[in-house]
């Protein structure tokens, strides 16, 4: 039988380019299914009865859910080419620790920073600014979180910088003050093809966020 | 340099009793130190700056913290005896999701089943309820989460049957009833040494439980 292995995903979604990103840096060919989130098809349905949510990813049939344990899957099943994760397991345990502490931290407050106002939109700013922070001491001098090279942690967190424009504007500030280092390791990542085509143009994202504010009556 | 071992932990913590199996299960010599979380000790906020929580495994001095991780961690460092996780990639990734799940929807509910009172109560119950109904779909007729044998899974979860006791004290509702499967399943847990060694009595943790609702100003 054929392999298969199809990605169901939605575009602006920073877990589905997690796995989009895992798969181009092993070069894995996929099919890549968009999914649309209003109207959830009876694949997603099936594949991800517990939370409903994408991304999924189905090889041969079978699905595997939430990102960073899809990534892990990936770098289990592919070993040969570009690991993910570090070989040695007090690295590995630490690389797990910062991408769920990404996981923990960044994304309730994001939305925040665009899909509310007021007092609830502050609050959500200053979490979100001092998560970045944190990360940004764990960054320190190294060109990468993964040390020398593109690792787990980058992955969890590089997603991120698509939404970065939509958070600057509507949460006004900006990384660069924030967090300066932040921004020469984006553009290091975004060297690499498995990134940069993965990730999504921050403008096309902006004007995402500005819709999905109208829907919520903030525009 | 001799190799040394500590585990600060707490003793009614679900998360700790987790990393005790783990050990045990391993045949590992530990420290056990017990923390006292009202005063935190200078070494635990050291060895855990970011969430200043038990557990935290110190292995030769460096630290590991989040209790999944943790167990991943001595897993993949002491492989020879006792694997936790499946070898199978597809195996280890389902098993990491339903550990995941029951860090994601027990632990919130099953504090406000004991920790509050009325309608925030009485929908935390459904809640754990449901969030119990499908683990025991998992668990099916398997002996174990792990199938033949117990596993990743089970070590998630088994040590909230020390509290369900109190659950279905304060909740009131009983796991029989709502969840045939799983008692039975726990009792087959606590035949091994890892487990019944490292969990705690029920009615020590009721204790614990009623001094933590006067504390509250619940009783």
């Amino acid at each position: 039988m054929a392999e298969t292995l199809t990605l169901l995903d939605y575009w602006p979604s920073m877990f589905g380019m997690r796995c989009r990103i895992a798969l181009r840096e092993k070069d894995i060919k996929f099919e890549y299914q968009e999914q649309d989130l209003w109207s959830k098809s009876p694949l997603l349905l099936e594949m991800n009865p517990i939370y409903k949510k994408i991304p999924v990813l189905i090889h041969n049939g079978k699905p595997i859910c939430e990102s960073l344990i899809i990534v892990e899957y990936i770098d289990e099943t592919w070993k040969g080419k570009a690991p993910l994760l570090p070989s040695d397991p007090y690295e590995r345990a630490q690389a797990r620790f910062w991408a769920d502490y990404v996981d923990k931290k960044f994304y309730d407050p994001a939305r925040k920073v665009w899909g509310t106002k007021g007092e609830e939109q502050e609050a959500a700013r200053k979490q979100l600014v001092q998560a970045l922070k944190v990360m940004e001491g764990v960054l320190g001098n190294k060109p990468f979180f993964g040390g020398d090279s593109f690792g787990f942690v980058d992955m969890a967190m590089i997603p991120y910088n698509s939404w970065f424009h939509s958070y600057e504007t509507f949460g006004n500030f900006t990384i660069e003050m924030e967090c300066p280092k932040l921004v020469p390791w984006a553009k290091r990542c975004l060297q690499k093809e498995s990134v940069s085509k993965s990730l999504v143009d921050p403008q096309k994202l902006l004007g995402f966020v500005v819709e999905m504010r109208k829907k919520f009556g903030l525009e």
